[in-house]
């Protein structure tokens, strides 16, 4: 019997709130099936910026990462936030690996091209090494994922964490049973977003469809959604999108929460 | 048969030059037994504390780890050097992971209590999880450690490189019949500061106390050889304190380099 792989994607609003994070991690800690946790950054690597007078560019909202800033979220995403995290996490007793793509070499992606647009070091993923990650899995190991990649030459590349966790999700699913979740801070996704009840509990594809031609999806959502679909379609048994909150109560409990996305 | 286990630490002079660091970690790579590194800081912590205008305060010589001084640690060493490191290693074709004591829970410490020099976040190695990283190196992995510890509350403590390799060392030894390399500047031990080779081939503990006693010892090599001996006396095999560059040559082609430090 294949075994289950719970995928855990956690962002800003986690992140940028120390106690949240502490709550969340505890509660991860609890997964006591194979587990993988993928963080993204928050507002401290903007803050590290500005002491440190880096100016950053965005492109269409976009961060462009440049030398400096290729920098600056190697030690933010890659080290301080990091390595407090598997801190904590190995408080709760979880064996975790403070990881990016590059350890290891498990996570290759390949450097975008600069035209049309240039964001500079980033890099979109190409290879997970799926039989690696199994093998820490296996022993008991918790790898933990920053948003950052390598291109198998040494450079390392500022990755989206939304894909990563949709990626590794698709790979994994090759040996196991993949249960991907977005931890974010509504609900799940809204029907109206003024309305934070206004959870929709499952969205299909011809849904999603539907919603999208009626305008009804928040602009902001939709690279996450987009991501979400492709685990599926890419062979995640389950994926949600739902608040970091209600992660454990989900996976231990099994109470309804967030937002399925399905075939 | 016990397998042999490679330990090798670099300091600040690697470090310190992207040229140097990648010849060193291309040597490396060229280990094909089990292996581990370990790394110190170097000038680039000191430049980006005056970037981010956090003030280093000495103690006898030594960096007193503040609040702002662990944050900044953890984000050079923890992220920009260790996954640089590892980048590196990756492209040579090592599965190099770059870690901290507080992944996988490997190295606890105890932070140093604040008398009679209150050295701050600061922490002296209590245990070495000889089981999970033994786990790691079977697997074919090569932990890459920077000197970051933690007390298994959650919380990192800054951890001398030298002692750390040196406790790794003693610990892994009941596994694995361990050879320590320490990589500095210096062809070795010297017996004159002024001869770059005046390198000493042998000291053992006997001739050490007399050089001591003669003052023959640079003041800034005696933690490094106590260190040294320490790992010789808790059951390291081989112990050498050598040129970075010449650490291919001597485990590879069995030249004669540096000093060995011997029971």
């Amino acid at each position: 019997m294949r075994k289950t792989l719970h995928v855990v994607k956690i962002g800003g609003n986690v992140i940028n709130s120390p106690e949240k994070l502490d709550i969340f991690l505890h509660d991860f800690s609890q997964i006591e099936e194979p587990k993988i946790l993928i963080h993204g950054g928050g507002k401290i690597a903007s803050q590290k910026a500005e002491e440190m007078n880096i100016p950053q560019q965005m492109l269409e909202g976009r961060r462009i990462t440049d030398k400096d800033t290729l920098e600056l979220i190697t030690m933010v995403y890659g080290g301080l936030l990091s390595k407090n995290i598997v801190a904590s996490l190995s408080a709760y007793g979880d064996c975790a690996l403070g990881l990016s793509g590059a350890d290891g070499a498990l996570i290759s992606s390949v450097k975008r091209p600069a035209a049309p647009l240039d964001y500079g070091y980033v890099g979109d993923v190409k290879t997970v090494n799926i039989h690696r990650i199994s093998m820490l899995l296996e022993s008991g190991f918790v790898p933990v994922f920053c948003a950052i990649t390598h291109d198998g030459n040494g450079q390392l590349l500022n990755t989206n964490a939304d894909t990563m966790a949709s990626v590794i999700t698709a790979a994994m699913s090759k040996e196991y049973d993949c249960h991907l979740y977005y931890c974010f801070e509504q609900k799940g996704v809204l029907s109206d977003i003024d309305k934070s009840d206004s959870v929709i509990p499952e969205i299909t594809p011809q849904y999603y469809a539907a919603l999208l031609a009626e305008n009804k999806i928040f602009k902001g959502m939709i690279p996450k959604l987009d991501n979400a679909f492709n685990a599926v379609k890419e062979g995640g048994k389950k994926v949600y999108i739902l608040k970091a909150e209600d992660l454990s109560a989900l996976i231990l409990t099994q109470e309804n929460h967030g937002t399925r996305i399905t075939k």
